[in-house]
């Protein structure tokens, strides 16, 4: 069989078209999502495998992707290290009892994902079983985004408190980031030995940091769970707002790098050296439409590429849940009607 | 009497140290502030002279900067258009009806500032009035900034309806970002005209667009507005996470161009051009502490600058409400100690 033209462009083969798969290509823009959440919470989705399963296939049927992605979410590894929280409707993740001081990091836990996350890893071999020959991308989130969470207690705009813990007691932050890379790194490698094939990190918001802060109070910290899952799986490393940072994230590791829509692929992979691979990087928004300009701006993204192989077709960030399903379909189809066309 | 060194500065002419001031030196993490808040609402201060002339001189009599700047907020010119808003506690501004339609753009009018915000330049004569040799700064937003106000109805994280109308409807959009420019270049004059020394261009949040849409959809509004200025007052032109747009918010205008933390000072300026100053760039989070990491910081930041004239002392953003004010005081003396070094 085949390798999956997915794989080969993580590992910079050459491939028939584009690669194409989307950040939350399962969600709220799907009308059989919707109807789920309908009778069920997220975090009922996330915690019951048949759940998981039919949401993390429902774009796989529909939309002509090179991957799909387990449903999940970045926050699901912090309740079992003693951070319970719940989704509020409308504001996002909400911690009951955010990290506020030293004493709060050291009362945090590593846990065995074997256990605490069975219900993960048992959705994982479910879609595996369904999937067949299509690749599984498992995800977890980055030391800095994780503790941003942890700390703020949800979604900030200016990440004051993450920063304040960081610059203000320096040994505890470490010692909550050293934490999660443990955390992070089990979790990946059960979800490995589950049956993914692929993993990303996403340090979503790590845009925040200059590259003077990310190299002290970031990378070392993501670096450890690259080095974790080296050799047992391709991986992927995603941000946003990480223009100025480029060099300091592919410093940490990662077989592809992500790219926002901020810069031009083709600077941002020169910036990133092309013994690596690039997924990325069309803005989300450019699916609300019209489809003329999507369309535009996808030529102008695999014209920067020009063929290069090692390309992931993606968007900067996850899908819209305004977006058209059409719009979607129409994309994934497009890329691999034009796709990779220097091969 | 001697030119004040902040105007000296801009003109990028030799000063005898680093001038300074702050974005939100006039705010919540002074008690006086707070205590005046306990008993009039953001607006009330924004439309009555006598507070927004108290409010304007609080942080001149406690802090050694070398500008006032006018308390206001940026979306005051909205309501004349016909866009009126109020501050939600929590959640910031709200707009009773935001744009939605190419309709909704053609609704909205033109005004005279001196009639519709007679208010703001009364306060600019009173506090010029009292500020004596210090230069007042004006300002207003930058049409993208404003118009993802208008569109969104307060803040955004997405910036999806904003782009939605841009990328779906551009000829509105020019249209929208047209009137914006004008509301914006008329509000500007008419504060030159009262009395402030300089103006400053908030573009905040158009670090949300690439070079290319910045190029397309931002800069031919606020270049009209930079021309509208020149040769009555100097400019300096601000916007965050602008590290891929340096060029491109250069090119828009502006005596001197502001960067945010994420991009080293020397690096932005060798960017922008010698032939332009700069302000910024210390992180706002610095500012809680600890003092010693804060002092490093400008340490660092003063010697990228290495006594090059031009350069203007500020932060990346405005300054966090839970800063100290003790830090800002010091953040300012020590500023004034060790700036210009080589000079």
């Amino acid at each position: 069989m085949d390798t999956p033209r997915f794989l080969k462009a993580i590992r910079r083969e050459p491939v028939d078209t584009t690669p194409v798969w989307f950040m939350r290509q399962a969600g709220r823009y799907m009308a059989e999502y919707r109807a789920l959440r309908q009778r069920y919470s997220l975090l009922e989705i996330c915690r019951q495998p048949d759940l998981a399963t039919e949401v993390t296939l429902q774009p796989v049927r529909r939309i002509d992707v090179d991957a799909a992605i387990l449903f999940s979410d970045l926050l699901v590894p912090l309740e079992p290290m003693g951070l319970p929280f719940d989704f509020i409707k409308g504001e996002g993740p909400q911690l009951e009892h955010p990290v506020q001081s030293a004493a709060d990091v050291d009362a945090l836990v590593r846990f065995e994902p074997r256990d605490a996350l069975a219900h993960v890893l048992t959705a994982i071999r479910q879609i595996k079983g369904e999937l067949g020959a299509l690749p599984l991308i498992g995800f977890a989130g980055a030391p800095f985004t994780l503790a941003s969470y942890a700390i703020e207690g949800g979604h900030s705009n200016n990440f004051a408190r993450t920063k304040s813990l960081m610059y203000g007691d320096p040994a505890a932050w470490h010692r909550l980031c050293a934490l999660l890379a443990d955390v992070v790194s089990d979790y990946l490698l059960a979800q490995i030995e589950a049956g993914v094939d692929v993993v990303q990190v996403f340090d979503s918001w790590v845009g925040a940091l200059n590259a003077s802060d990310y190299r002290e109070f970031a990378l070392p910290h993501t670096q450890r769970i690259f080095e974790a899952v080296r050799g047992r799986a391709p991986s992927i490393h995603f941000g946003t707002g990480t223009g100025s940072i480029l060099e300091e994230l592919r410093d940490a590791g990662g077989d592809v790098v992500g790219v926002d829509w901020r810069i031009p692929i083709d600077v941002a992979w020169t910036r990133i050296g092309f013994d690596r691979g690039v997924q990325g990087n069309l803005d989300p928004t450019l699916l609300l439409g019209p489809v003329e300009r999507m369309l535009q701006q996808v030529d102008d993204v695999l014209d920067r590429v020009d063929g290069r192989p090692g390309h992931i077709f993606n968007l900067g960030h996850g899908i819209l849940p305004s977006t058209p399903v059409e719009h979607v379909q129409m994309l994934a189809q497009y890329v691999h009607s034009t796709g990779a066309r220097g091969q």
